[in-house]
């Protein structure tokens, strides 16, 4: 860019979706997503139409890769994308997972700032161009589509950092991305080091650019978008903003910001707007993630003007108050209510409408939970579907079941709980302890009866719709087997679902730790990452 | 400002804080802060060194003016602020709550939109600018500090706010908010509406320039940031960035932004961050309002990097992942811990370390409570005390108690509650009721106990510190009395303070519902407001 904004404004308004939930979202701390409930979220991506997914980081493990191949296997729309080091290993990892998408792409990134250079690389700025050169030349010959990051670019010297780029892009890499890995600059600092990046790197302006910010200090949004009028055409992001620390750009409030003020600006994404609070549940339920009551776009009160005074201005004129229409974003507008007189054919064709195909067994089963829950609540809406169905989905893939459970409480004394637990050979066995209370007294119960060491680290209930009998959601975050691992559990009863939840957690924790061993085997060979990535 | 942005730039590169968490914030829906719980959260302000607290909004109702009355004789050191319409008994309301503060502010506020003028005030802009000019004139004949906004302004004409706020300006207002009240402006279009503002307004550049953002499309903290960077030296935030939908602009990212890149800018506050982490607790706990994961600055993540790999660039050099020390916003800086054989002197000890001044029948209470608490937790730490101490405090403003509960539950029968409350009479009152959980049995037996229709509207539970014996903290709201009320409850047995919190939610209720009630009487007189202020 050489002064003139125009002069390096892309042809087309249109900003690329670039969603890094399954990479540098699932790599915050308790996250353990397994390949089937990956693939879910993959899938509804693909609905929310992203223009590419970032689908894990595959050298990291055989669980990731397994992931990230599944992911290009069965989703079809979206690029999919895998990140790579400048490793050979890597890249190699990368394209044997992605191969099989229709669209595939590898990303792969090195850090140019001088401080990552030293202490994380421990080398120099020579040897990074080298391995920047090799590394894209590598991915261009196996692959057309190859994106490179500068890592920590914003805290680099940007002449530097040109020099990589333009490595990267005279060996074809089509899109150049780069990150504000910590979090730290400003947007008006960004646009100056993004404007100088035009004039320093040639043929930048016939590759797209890139924009991948972290919220350290509140400004992810704002830096995204202060890229974007600098000439950036995709966005990094990620649904409700998980990622590293304060996590990512949010993939929702970057989309909602474009298209409400697109008069403005002329940019906008081909996101499906009306799929974003439905997946922004989904991600929230499958990673343990709260969503804060005031967050923006999918927040409890994002679009609330629930007390007397707040109504009246948007009763008079709903643009009073709000600038947005809930039911553009998937909010309100749902209606699916069953009761327990709804039959198989009601449930399977209002699971369609939520976009689950859920056929035979799974049908079944799902139709067997849905009675019992319709039994106790008068009416089933669609966000209790939702969180039934999700609820079956994780059952299905777990080692250990719980089979029943019984507890004792009260002010008066010692909370006491029995429980079984299905253990993988099919057999039934019971445990039984007391505790502080009757949910450590079922914790308890239940390492009584599977053996196992594990230790609680976090704990949550939320109600799934509202009301008296509104079915509990507990998620559940311990240690066992030597890492950190979570597990959600659904019901009416806040004990069971406790239950289930640190029965699940268990589960996912011994499916980590197998993994692992297998990993064991291969760590050498492979030189496992110690960076978290861009 | 004619062009040059060094003209406008007042002398100083201090920025004023101005705290709106007790009058925006609190107005979200469900929080329902008593007077006691305001003005422990007015004194952590004071503590955190926030230069403005907005305590409420007098006129709304008896309680408010009450909560600002005893902030405003409670709390030296900061500004206290009353926000008033432009009508004259919202003014009167305004400075008898502050009158007695050493430092007392009025805030009056129009809206300059059209859509608010035609819609909301049903009025024409004439009528706007005599309303302005009267209400000024009487705001500085009672006081010398007074703060004039004109509400929706950057969904206004520009000239036509001029003209507002150089009105405001010549009757002596000292400092002019320009509120983005719908959380619609950008950046650059804000940059550009405050930079005109100093063109067309005479004098501006003489008073304090203010800004308030909203953050419904994400960008609260980075417009207010723009807002300074263009001249203006107060910014009005929140705790935790609550308030008004998407809420406000959060007071730690912007304070924690302009220390983090001081070097950048130059601009500064008084803030003592190190209160920050502190004051978040207290805010989310009293509020019940969750703070995510990833949250800048407070969220649980916002400094982690637990995983494996993540921890690695860290422990090499810390700055290659980290832009800010945790220990400078108060997170892993305490390490009090007590145990079973901590005596009565060591627990007030540990307590005034932490800010709390507990003396007398409050300490013997604390101190009962600690003891039991501790006989089930092997350590007590400071996280732990602050629940306790909050909780405590809160039980000596209830009108209902729990005296004890029992309860049996289990997968394989219906769960069954026994409640006894004891009601304001002192008397015991038993209640017994089955239901879908036990909480929900819980819940019924506490209604049948007090006699009380009510519905459950969100119930959360978190875990106050890591690890298997955590207290338990559980946040009630629900609609009882034509209002909503929470409650909270800390014990480390789910059940109760599952209890706990709604007893005390419910007694939230009816003490709403007698304020509300004396309201009735003076609500023609007052011309209650029907706008939620900027």
């Amino acid at each position: 860019m050489s002064g003139e904004q125009t002069a390096s404004v892309p042809p087309t308004d249109r900003v690329q979706i670039f969603d890094t939930t399954l990479r540098d979202g699932e790599q915050s701390p308790g996250i353990s997503l397994n390949t089937e409930e990956k693939v879910e979220i993959a899938e509804q991506l693909g609905r929310l139409s992203v223009d590419v997914i970032e689908a894990g980081f595959p050298i990291t493990s055989p669980g990731d890769f397994e992931a990230v191949q599944a992911i290009a296997r069965a989703v079809e729309g979206p690029v999919i994308c895998g990140l790579a080091r400048t490793h050979k290993a890597d890249i190699d990892a990368a394209w044997n997972a992605i191969r099989d998408s229709e669209r595939p792409r590898i990303h792969t990134f090195i850090s140019t700032s001088d401080i990552h250079i030293e202490h994380q690389l421990q080398t120099d700025r020579e040897d990074v161009k080298g391995q920047a050169r090799a590394a894209v030349a590598l991915a261009r010959s196996l692959c057309e589509d190859v994106e490179f990051s500068p890592m920590d670019a914003t805290r680099a010297d940007v002449e530097f950092t040109a020099e990589v780029c333009a490595i990267a892009v005279a060996e074809g890499a089509g899109v150049i991305n780069i990150p504000d890995t910590v979090g730290y600059t400003t947007p008006e600092e960004y646009t100056r080091y993004l404007r100088r990046l035009y004039e320093l790197v040639p043929g930048l302006e016939d590759v797209t650019l890139s924009v991948h910010c972290h919220d350290d200090l509140g400004l992810a949004v704002a830096n995204s978008y202060a890229g974007l009028l600098a000439g950036a055409r995709q966005v990094e992001c990620a649904v409700n903003g998980i990622g590293e620390r304060a996590g990512n750009c949010s993939l929702e409030e970057i989309v909602m910001l474009l298209r409400t003020r697109r008069g403005e600006h002329g940019l906008d994404t081909e996101v499906d707007a009306r799929e974003l609070a439905r997946t922004s549940r989904m991600v929230s339920r499958r990673t343990g993630y709260v969503i804060q009551p005031n967050k923006a776009i999918v927040g409890r009160n994002a679009f609330a003007h629930e007390s007397g005074i707040h109504q009246d201005g948007v009763l008079k004129e709903r643009t009073t108050y709000e600038i947005m229409d809930p039911t553009t974003v998937g909010l309100e507008s749902n209606s699916i209510v069953l009761g327990k007189h709804s039959g198989r054919h009601a449930l399977r064709d209002a699971l369609e409408q939520l976009g689950f195909k859920v056929e035979g067994g799974a049908l079944n089963q799902a139709f067997k939970r849905f009675k019992e829950i319709a039994d106790k609540k008068k009416q089933v809406t669609a966000l209790d579907l939702e969180a039934i169905v999700s609820d079956e989905m994780r059952e299905r893939t777990d080692s250990y079941g719980l089979a029943w459970f019984e507890v004792e409480a009260g002010s008066r004394r010692e909370p006491n709980a029995r429980v079984a637990i299905r253990i993988p050979s099919g057999e039934e066995s019971v445990g039984q302890a007391s505790g502080d209370g009757p949910v450590d007294a079922i914790f308890g119960a239940i390492r009584d009866a599977v053996e196992a060491d594990s230790e609680l680290r976090s704990y949550t209930v939320s109600a799934v719709t509202e009301g008296e009998d509104a079915l509990g959601e507990v998620t559940v975050m311990l240690h066992a087997h030597g890492r950190l691992a979570s597990g959600q559990g659904v019901a009416t009863d806040i004990l069971e679902a406790s239950a289930r939840a640190y029965v699940r957690a268990l589960s996912n924790a011994l499916d980590g730790a197998a993994v692992r061993e297998a990993e064991g085997l291969t760590a050498d060979a492979a030189q496992l990452p110690t960076t978290p990535g861009p």
